[in-house]
């Protein structure tokens, strides 16, 4: 099978052994597999993929068809749409995945947006309802709405009730993020917007102080995005003023029952809202995997809504 | 009433006028009032009382006997000897509390125990259950384990079934916190210890890179106390990889309804550990209301075994 492939920082495509599910996997034939923040970190050597996925094949989702289950896989059948999570290995022509973390696709979704669907909404529902515990009509800050996560916590936060704002970069985008149900704003000076009971961090340590500032009493900070630096001074007797708590997330190093447990949770809650047409999945731009570089080029410039997608045959 | 009495800076004993009790409120004869934490900084000008508390006359808690009830006030009758946490003016011979922020004594404490047990037990127990929901077989690290709250914290913990490890400074008390039911140690060198689930923070800022080393994944922290300064460098990318989360608290600012709701998790889950013997109420040295200089000087010296507490006739 061709990968995308990272060896020493340099992306290309190479030929690669086709992958064998074990027991309790499935194989997929990958047709679309969404880019994320982590494989940016990954291509610069300071995100190493976790043990147990493959060490030079990037990407965190995928979708496509069942083509192969080893023992005891009964989840799905061969054919069966599905999309997935995945420690890396994702951004391939093949991919095995534990049945647990994968999902049906929905039929409303085309391959674009099957393939960026799990990371994100995984990444969102976890964040704002299993560790902030966000609540119906709470006031929720997003920063970076426009980008994959942003764009789904947004959309899922507000079909739950919450009153969301988000920080959009490009002036240009904040009328499409504003469709998908937030009040969309300028980064500079959103502290003194608020209070907000919970913030999604997905930018990085230069908001902590801001935040912390325009947090409510009780309120709760969700980091888990760094792209803009992850260091900070933190004013703890701020933050015991406040009330507050911080929480730090990747979804991508934990151990596969957590990661099933999260997937659980986005099926029950998530997709029926896609099913429905509440929430949407924007692809801004799709690729085909012999335009990999192009892809992670368009990824790091910014400035788009929803998720970069590589697309394969 | 007399009173200790903070202006500008200046602790004194002063005259003030008997307080009254309002709906729902009682008016309690204090017979022994703790020193905290929240009493050195208050009168260092670094922690104004919160709106309704007394602004000059400072303590958290007390204990004392019933001595009059407001409108509507039904929890106790007169002569019921009860415990308190209150915003401030605990430190006077007389002081008026809400009922439903008043617990009873135990038979098995005198008053300069109960006189130092409601705001210890109540942070302790809020901070380690109710907001880093500490689970049995989880490890602790309890820094600053040899006084007021930590004591607390240390025993609280154990007899949940938690292992506990605190550090404590002065290396002649470690003994008596082994006592408590925790692992004594140094606090130089912590970090190599761990990882932990819960470390409980009421030293200060300077502890948190440190703790971020030593926690576990999923580890929760929970500051309660910067004594040693309030600022500090956080890696959020550390905190992330951990996926770990890092709680701000006070009790003093609460609301009613959240101190309360607080103290009675002690009701039922720490006064029968007191009860039975299990739990007990360490007092370093009791100082008369003539002595209350003497008194925050011994507590500002730090290096003892529980709580401070000022005894009223």
């Amino acid at each position: 099978m061709r990968a995308a492939t990272i060896h020493h920082g340099e992306l290309t495509v190479e030929e690669h052994a086709d992958p064998t599910p074990g027991a309790g996997e499935i194989l997929v034939r990958v047709r679309a597999a969404g880019l994320n923040g982590a494989d940016m970190l990954q291509r610069r050597g300071r995100y190493p993929a976790p043990p147990g996925a493959p060490a030079d094949i990037p990407g965190l989702e995928l979708a496509g068809e069942v083509v192969a289950r080893g023992a005891g896989a009964t989840r799905f059948a061969d054919g069966d749409r599905v999309m997935a999570i995945t420690g890396g290995g994702g951004q391939a022509e093949l991919a095995v995945i534990h049945e647990r973390a994968a999902m049906p696709v929905p039929d409303v979704l085309g391959w674009p947006e099957a393939g960026g669907t799990a990371e994100v909404f995984t990444t969102a529902h976890d964040a704002l309802f299993t560790q902030a515990g966000l609540r119906p009509g709470e006031c929720l800050l997003v920063h970076g709405g426009a980008g994959g996560v942003g764009t789904a916590a947004v959309q899922v936060a507000r079909a739950a009730g919450a009153r969301v704002t988000a920080t959009v970069r490009n002036d240009r985008l904040r009328g499409a993020v504003e469709e998908l149900g937030a009040t969309a704003i300028a980064p500079e000076g959103f502290e003194e917007q608020g209070p907000f009971d919970v913030i999604l961090e997905l930018v990085g340590a230069p908001n902590l102080p801001g935040n912390l500032q325009t947090l409510g009493s009780g309120g709760r900070i969700v980091v888990i995005g760094v792209g803009a630096g992850p260091k900070a001074e933190l004013n703890l007797l701020a933050l015991m003023g406040k009330r507050g708590r911080i929480h730090g997330s990747t979804l991508r190093a934990r151990p596969l029952e957590q990661k099933a447990e999260a997937m659980r949770g986005v099926e029950r809650h998530v997709l029926p809202l896609i099913e429905s047409g509440a929430v949407r999945v924007p692809v801004a731009e799709t690729f085909t995997l012999d335009r990999v570089g192009d892809a992670y080029a368009r990824f790091e410039e910014g400035g788009k809504l929803g998720k970069i997608v590589l697309l394969l045959d």
